[in-house]
């Protein structure tokens, strides 16, 4: 069965066609700059890479393109559209409304209108991708994987913030939690990996553009680091996450900052970039090697908030099997690993150093032997996941 | 040797004459309303309550009024002013000039000043308690005891935000803390009874009307829950504590809040008396009891939110000998001690519920036989530690 999954954003349409249940990844593409007379269109078969600019002035003359590429003799991998049997829609917020993947009904696609306020910069564009792919693949199922549904089973003591009750029922004001398919997926494979038994407590670490942590308890979360919208928590590329929120306050009141001025500070221009004046971590870590301060400082605050939230999520776990790091930066950053995890052996964590300088595209174990806490390096796949998650729907 | 410690607030003046170094509080009072018509003035010496209604139109006449109270041949405690040697000042915010207590300068006044942007609503009233002091006291050393003092120990990766650094540097926007002088009273105390080799890596939580929590490394704080204002953290009576900042710019966006209505709702309508309806915990636990789901759920959701600062400050310090409460509610709520503690005894915390009944003033444990961490309670008295740090100062 053929998968069409589909991540569509406010100027990008990422794609996949991916094989089910065997998971083969028939071809990755990407639209980006989509509004403009250069955007760029990059589609990739068997490693063959094919990429050139064109004008794509909306979503629909960009999901076109790739319908279109789909369906080419030499890199196309269908011969017609009905050889799509369903498309996965990658769904920012569902709020409270949906802890599953669902097939996309009318009622579903107002859910999703009503949720804009709650994640204007996504859920529209998840939406255009929705309608128009509805009308391109006719008859494909059309499916809604959530980014928030996996964090729908927090306790009310981790998702409700202290304000005043009618701000929750009426407004649907609390904490939703994102990066819920990575986090589901990389569980999963922990579990799978280390047994049911070893794996009742698990701490997911993704630290990819956006960064997350997520307290898992036999399989389902308890607590997760980002709430309301995707800027609180950990120190991020360009989000500061956690902060007093009295310093908004403060930015409005005495530094005469509009509301949109400190928005656009803390979620653009804060975070790593606000630290070291750089957002890539590769460009933070080198530099901190070489001395930099302002780097070496980011550095130490953003594995600092990580290791927090390790103490935290193994009080309310009470104990952890094992941590998970995930996502760009996790997979591949051994210094963020390494700082993260330092001086945690009074909970059992204990990094072998050697082990965590060693790159591979597998799961990998990089605890010492004394470590009682199994620390793991899983690569997520939320593409991969995607088409899991539709495929056992309609199958 | 005879100190009076002063807490001059926005509209009320708290005063103890204390006799050092013998620590005998020789009168204790207040002056509430100040600005009315009908003020109120309490004085007490010796268990004898003295106690009317007055109009009291400022500072300087609630302050002259207190000085012609203390000289009074039948309730007063001195005979001429000069009988005090010292006043001793809260004072609330001391930036990061201001890492101990000292002897106030037109210098010293001068910074309290500058830092009125910090803390509007208590460094003017504390400024303003010292020039009427001088005035009044002339012949007594004037000595300021700052709130944020015991906290300047903390490390950078404590106190920094991830916001751009220039906000740190130029507008001083940085986590300070708050409840200094009880988390440095109470810590000494737990140092003091436990002996310095079992007190290395200690957390003090101080629940009152404010609440906050200390992680104190070899006597020294590494780490503390409020940040810029006394508004982060934990759960309050009227303060929601930790929160989503995004939800700030939802409340102004959407719901067309102004910024001084989302403020007064963040910190006046918010914590127990936004989940629960009251702020009263005596309140709040007696209805919880009799079956109130919405007191329940405040109990469970401020009690959540220590445990996990209970687990963040276990990871920061890498072990915990013992943890502290202290203040109204930490001294006299065991409904509240029992649930942060619950389900703890991954580290070593275990909570013994007979104990943990039992009421006295005194130091007591309240761990049981099994639990490796002490868990003390520990009657703050920020009084005492004003008049312990002025007399040593002076002495």
């Amino acid at each position: 069965m053929n998968i069409l999954v589909l991540n569509a954003g406010s100027s990008s349409i990422k794609y996949q066609v991916i094989e089910m249940p065997s998971q083969t990844v028939k071809c990755v593409g990407l639209v980006e700059r989509i509004g403009f007379e250069d955007a760029i269109f990059t589609h990739e078969k068997n490693d063959e890479k094919y990429s050139e600019i064109v004008s794509i002035l909306n979503h629909e003359i960009g999901l076109q393109r790739i319908a279109k590429t789909l369906l080419d003799a030499k890199i196309g991998v269908i011969n017609s559209v009905d050889e799509i049997e369903a498309v996965g829609h990658r769904v920012v917020h569902g709020g409270n409304k949906f802890s599953e993947t669902v097939i996309i009904t009318e009622d579903v696609k107002n859910n999703i209108h009503d949720l804009f306020d709650l994640a204007p910069l996504h859920n529209p564009a998840n939406l255009k991708g929705i309608e128009i792919a509805e009308t391109i693949f006719t008859s494909a199922k059309q499916i809604a994987i959530f980014d928030t549904a996996f964090h729908q089973t927090m306790p009310k003591e981790a998702y409700q913030y202290a304000i005043p009750n009618s701000f929750l029922d009426k407004h649907k004001i609390r904490a939703y939690g994102f990066h819920g398919t990575s986090h589901k997926y990389v569980s999963e494979k922990a579990i799978e990996y280390l047994g049911e038994k070893s794996s009742e407590k698990i701490i997911t670490i993704h630290l990819g553009n956006g960064c997350s942590m997520a307290a898992i308890k036999d399989g389902k979360c308890i607590e997760t680091s980002m709430g309301f919208a995707p800027s609180n928590g950990l120190i991020m590329g360009t989000r500061c996450g956690d902060i007093d929120q009295s310093v908004i306050f403060f930015l409005m009141k005495k530094l005469y900052k509009s509301m949109d001025e400190v928005a656009n500070l803390l979620n653009k221009e804060s975070g790593l970039q606000g630290l070291a004046g750089f957002s890539d971590l590769r460009e933070i870590s080198e530099k901190a090697a070489n001395g930099n301060s302002d780097c070496q400082n980011a550095l130490n605050l953003a594995a600092y908030r990580i290791k927090k939230y390790i103490g935290s999520y193994t009080a309310v776990l009470n104990g952890v099997n094992a941590i998970v790091f995930t996502a760009g930066i996790g997979e591949n950053s051994a210094i963020m690993r390494a700082l993260a995890c330092e001086n945690l052996d009074f909970l059992g964590i204990d990094l072998d150093e050697n082990k965590n300088n060693l790159r591979s595209k597998d799961i990998r174990e990089i605890q010492s032997n004394k470590s009682k806490v199994k620390i793991l390096i899983i690569p997520t796949n939320e593409e991969i996941e995607i088409a899991k998650q539709s495929y056992q729907l309609i199958k």
